[in-house]
This record gives C-alpha cells, sequence and structure tokens, in this order.
C-alpha cells in the first residue's frame, strides 16, 4: 500500500470515535441504519423469522457472486486442501441448525457517550434454520494438521474501516471450528441464501455474535498461529477504556430477552398503547453461552420482578424460546422490563459496563406502555 | 373517542414537528430507522429488487393475519357487494406487473429543517413483480354506482398517528382505482407476500408513491364523496410552509435517478473508493408520471452533463430502467450526480421546493468518490 493511498483513505476513513455524551445520531450513523435493519419487534411473535425480516449488518457492499464461477479453496495447514464448486458442495452431508443470531453491536445507540457506528437499539437479532454441511469433517478429511492453532474464513466483501482495505476475514479458534453444528451453509430456511444473508455459502457458528459468520465465503485456511487480522485485532474487541487497549474479543451471545411490544403504537413515538384487561405478555430469550433457564419479568420498571413461563425449547439448543406472562393491564402508565439468565448463571444486567466499541450491551429492555381508560 | 383516551393519546403521539436547522436525527427517527429499511444501493444492480432487500415503511405494527379467517369485503356504493375469501380471490384472472414503489417520503432526511419522521436519505425503493388480479373488472361486476367517486381501502394495520388512533386507509379517486394495472396483489416475485409486504393481500396502483399500496388489505369501498380520513386529509399531503394549511395529496412518483454507487465503500462514511482507468457507471431511472426519457450524468459535481445510455424497457412501463455511463476515472476527488427527466417533460431538480412534511424530496443524488492514485 503507497502512501498515498494511505492519504486517501484516511480522508475519508476515520478512527474510532464517540460522540459526544447524549448526542443525536449523527449523518453517517444514519447512512448505515438506513441499509441494515433490525427485526420489528412485533416479529418476535415467529418462531423462525421470516424472510427479509433477519436482522442485517452488512459491513461493504453485498458483494455479486456468480454461483457458476464460483468456487471455496479450503487449504493452509491441511495435508489436502481441497477446492469445492457449489454443486460439490451441496452433495456433501446435510446438517440443519436452527439458531438465533445477533449483531455484537446490539444496545450500541443506548450507550452513552455512544461510539459512533451502526446506531441499534435492541432489534439486531434473528432466527433461521441454516443447511448446509458440518465444517469438521471437511476439514478432517483434508488432513488437519496437529499444530492447526485457528481456522481463517473470508469472504467475498471488500471495502476500508478505520483506514484499512480488506476482504472480510475472521479467525476463529480450532476447537470452536471443530463443533458438530459449525456449518458451512447454503439454505436459510429452506431456500437458496439471499444475497444479503451471504449466497451462495456462508459460515454458521452457533451462539457466537454475527461477525463470525462469515458471508460469502470463497476460502476457508487452518493457520497454526493466531490469526491478526483487522476484525480480530482491531475490530470486535470490548475496550473498557476510551483509550487505546488491546480489549478482549468479541466472541459467545450474551443472554437477552425481548418482548413482543403489547398493544398497538404511535407511529413516531412507537410508544404504546393497550386495553385495560387481561393481557398475554410474550417474548423470545435466547444466549450463546447455554441454555436459557428463566425470564424474569417486571411490569413497574423494575421495582418488582416475576417469573415468565418459558416454553418448549422446540428449536433446540441454539435458538430462542419464547416466554409469556400474564399481565393484568390497569389503565395507567406502566414500563416493562424483561431479563434473561442462563445456565452458566450470566444474569442480564440493568446497566452492563460501557464500552468504548459499543459491543454486547445486553442491558435489559424498557418497554413503556401507556393502559388506556376502562 | 372520550376525552381521557384522546389526553393518553396526546401525552405520546405529539403534532407535527420540525428538528431545528441543522439538527442530528434524534432517537425517534432512529427508531424508524432500525424498523424501515432502504435498499441497499449496490441492489440497484437488480432489475428485480431480491427478497427482504426491497423498501419498507410500515406506519404501525405488522399485523398478524390468518390466512384462513382472512377475508375481504368489497361494498359501498356496489349494486353487488362481495366478499372474498383467499381461495376466492386467487382464482379470479391473474395479472402480474412489474412496480417500481417508492416511499412518499424518500430524500425527507435531505430537507433542512427536517420534518421529524422516518428520515430517508435516498434509498426507499424497490422493484417487484406483483401478480394478482385487477381492481377494476371485480368493481364493475359488483355493480359499481354511477356516483362513485372514490375507493377506499382499508387495511388490517391499527396504531396512532399525531393523537389520532386509527386502521390504515387511503381513499383513491376512481379514475384511478380503474386503471387497468392497479392489482389487488397477493404474490411478490413469484411468492405469497411475505407477511411485511401486506400478507395475505395487497393494493398495487403502478405509478403512485408507497401510501396508495395499502397493506393487508380487509375492505375495499366504493363512496360518493371525497374521502377524508387521516391518511388522505392530514398524513400524505405537501405544505410549503410550516402553517397548518390544507396543502396538495401526495399522488405520483417524481422523477428519480440513482446510481449503483461505484468501487468499494468505507464502512462508516459510506465513502467510495474506485481503481482509476474505465469505469461503467450504471443505475436505475424512474418515474410515474410517464416513462423515463433520459438521464444525465455529471462526474464533476453538475459543472458538466452528458447524456447516459438508457436500456431496454424490459420490465414494463411501470419499472424503472436501467442507465449505463462510460467514466474514465482519473486520480482525485469527484462527485458524480444524475439526474431523470420523463415524457412528460418533468425533470429532476437540483433543490426541489422545501416541504412540511418532507414528501417528494427528489434532489439529484450526489455520489463523492475518491479515485485512487494509479
Amino acid at each position: 500500500m503507497t502512501s498515498t493511498v494511505e492519504t486517501a483513505f484516511a480522508a475519508h476513513s476515520r478512527p474510532a470515535r464517540l460522540n459526544e455524551p447524549g448526542a443525536a445520531i449523527t449523518r453517517q450513523e444514519l447512512q448505515l441504519a438506513a441499509r441494515n435493519h433490525g427485526l420489528p419487534l412485533e416479529m418476535l411473535r415467529a418462531e423462525l423469522t421470516p424472510p427479509g425480516l433477519h436482522y442485517l449488518l452488512i459491513h461493504y457492499d453485498i458483494p455479486f457472486v456468480d454461483p457458476a464461477a464460483w468456487s471455496l479453496e479450503i487449504g493452509g495447514a491441511l495435508g489436502r486442501p481441497v477446492t469445492l464448486d457449489l454443486a460439490e458442495l451441496t452433495r456433501l452431508p446435510r446438517r440443519s441448525v436452527r439458531v438465533t443470531l445477533e449483531c455484537a453491536g446490539n444496545g450500541r445507540a443506548r450507550l452513552d457517550p455512544r461510539p459512533e457506528s451502526q446506531p441499534w437499539l435492541v432489534e439486531a437479532v434473528g432466527t433461521a434454520e441454516w443447511t448446509g454441511t458440518a465444517l469438521a469433517p471437511l476439514l478432517r478429511a483434508a488432513g488437519l494438521s496437529d499444530a492447526a492453532q485457528e481456522v481463517v474464513f473470508t469472504g467475498a466483501d471488500h471495502g476500508v474501516e478505520r483506514g484499512v482495505e480488506q476482504t472480510y476475514q475472521r479467525g476463529l479458534p480450532l476447537a470452536e471450528a471443530l463443533g458438530e453444528d459449525v456449518l458451512i451453509a447454503y439454505e436459510m430456511n429452506g431456500a437458496p441464501l439471499a444475497p444479503q444473508h451471504g449466497y451462495p455459502a456462508r459460515l454458521v457458528v452457533p451462539g457466537w455474535y454475527g461477525m463470525a459468520h462469515v458471508k460469502w465465503l470463497t476460502r476457508i485456511d487452518v493457520v497454526t498461529e493466531p490469526f491478526t487480522g483487522y476484525q480480530n485485532r482491531v475490530g470486535y474487541r470490548v475496550r473498557s477504556t476510551r483509550e487505546e487497549e488491546p480489549g478482549v474479543p468479541v466472541t459467545r451471545i450474551e443472554p437477552r430477552a425481548l418482548l413482543v411490544p403489547p398493544g398497538f403504537p404511535d407511529f413516531l413515538s412507537r410508544h404504546r398503547f393497550v386495553h385495560p384487561g387481561p393481557v398475554t405478555l410474550e417474548g423470545r430469550a435466547w444466549s450463546g453461552w447455554g441454555p436459557v433457564t428463566g425470564v424474569d419479568v417486571s411490569v413497574d420498571a423494575g421495582t418488582t420482578w416475576r417469573e415468565a413461563e418459558l416454553g418448549p425449547e422446540t428449536s433446540g439448543r441454539w435458538a430462542w424460546r419464547r416466554f409469556t406472562a400474564a399481565w393484568d393491564a390497569r389503565p395507567g402508565e406502566h414500563e416493562i422490563w424483561t431479563r434473561a439468565r442462563d445456565a452458566t448463571g450470566r444474569l442480564q444486567p440493568l446497566r452492563p459496563p460501557w464500552n468504548a466499541s459499543g459491543f454486547v450491551n445486553n442491558e435489559v429492555q424498557r418497554v413503556p406502555v401507556t393502559v388506556l381508560a376502562a
């Protein structure tokens, strides 16, 4: 990279930046919000997110991939590197897994000061049934080296980030990559992947935040040292201060519960209005660390809590779980909160520690509701 | 409606409001931007917008409609009112039309001061092939009264807007409703409508902005006086001042051209970088008033313009048209502008008149591009 090019990037690709405390959303944040989108919360009623409503976070442009010209090269520290075209990939043993996928930046716009990036509130989530072939047997059949430490996944998407021109790449520790449900997926809910979800093939790493699920896969490389590419070393790290510090990598999804907002909304404020009487509150809860073991609900802004009823684990270990709670809605102003816990003892916090890149903010959802007069 | 209820709405459903000049995006605007979404501009390369990438503007919540319980009542000033269930609707003669649909608020966030609502920049557009049955034969067969003036379409979506509780309704002048390509559509690109696009049936009014294409249809009523519901009388009107004034109704889509942004982007700024040499600029242009007759392109921020090459009208009268222009990209900073014209003489303006609700802002797109050193 010449210094002229670096200068060209520097003028339009700024270092990480915090907004002023209390600042409104910038034009740059709006540009991202108009492209990427979250799950409309009322669609939490669906166990599998309908096509087009699953959250999307796309770093650069959606690449156009010609399926006839596409191939996936699997190489690096392997005795027998292999290249697969799409027909070969789809002839391998099929495996389907239902997975709740969440953006690592979900909740960022609720932090103050707010790191400047995609300004998610709470909606960057979705659940799909992914079908593909398991990665582990493929790597083992290709002669995985004993020295292997990580697996590096390369997508077809290309751009600049904080001054660094790059093709999207992420390294995953070998033990994670060998998980039985880690897939090279080519179908989503029974249909070929949509362009925005990684057509023709993407990685699925159940339990991990979205940045690990590399879309538009072109290469898989087994490496014998920790990968030091931008998205692992710079991009997806939790840093507790504003200063430059190495931070810790973003990995698995922290527990979160989200409510289907009850009643009906105001168009602009999204404030909810509910008719008085018995209301069944419902929502979904998930965690990438362990099964959800409970969801607490408060209808008085956290003053008192009670346990919601968990629905059956209908979609397996990696998907969200439905919960319900009866509420006798009395006229007046209310604020409904929910919080999830999981089998590892993680409890969704009222206010998690702030971090400089705005990752993993799983603070409880707060839903203000006006119950109308009888 | 009791005064208690009106008070409850007033506290959380504010009158129309302008942001301060130059103001950043509010939390309320962000909430809308995180739900609704535009077309990622690189997908302008596709003649038909792939599922999930078509723009969405949903006033309230996406309703859950049980197709087995659903029916469409067609009544009002008709000799023989009719009720159709989904099986009956889909047995009627089929008609397919390719339509470019755009939100009336597209461009709102480029106005200053900016009316507070969904903050679109330029991306609220998409093109689909809609299949359903033509409305006109259905109305005629039902004994359309000579006194009919308008047709009122009612959706299943319910909410509050500027203090008014409502189910989404729009009136359409009779002559428009009888257009041969006006459909009650139940398929989009060959598949049943997705929930967010109006499942199980919606109106399609080719050439009109999105607010006319009522989703989740439940009723169609022929009326003998102009309809005075909220979305016609208050909501979708162009008002030239900040004062209360009746304004003029929003109707057909003004011409617009949008470019596939060339090269590759910076993640945050979306600024584009292009390697030097020959580049084929491409985009799509449309107008709801008449066929697109030309697109002008400027690579020097409007100092000089030249005519782009229009592609064939492959998708019929109501869909956008592809254009291309050759560009010899030389290192340095550039700004690419495009503007469309149509057969009615409408030319996309550099700066259209400001209006108080932020509708029909079709000012030319401006795409800053850095051409890298050779």
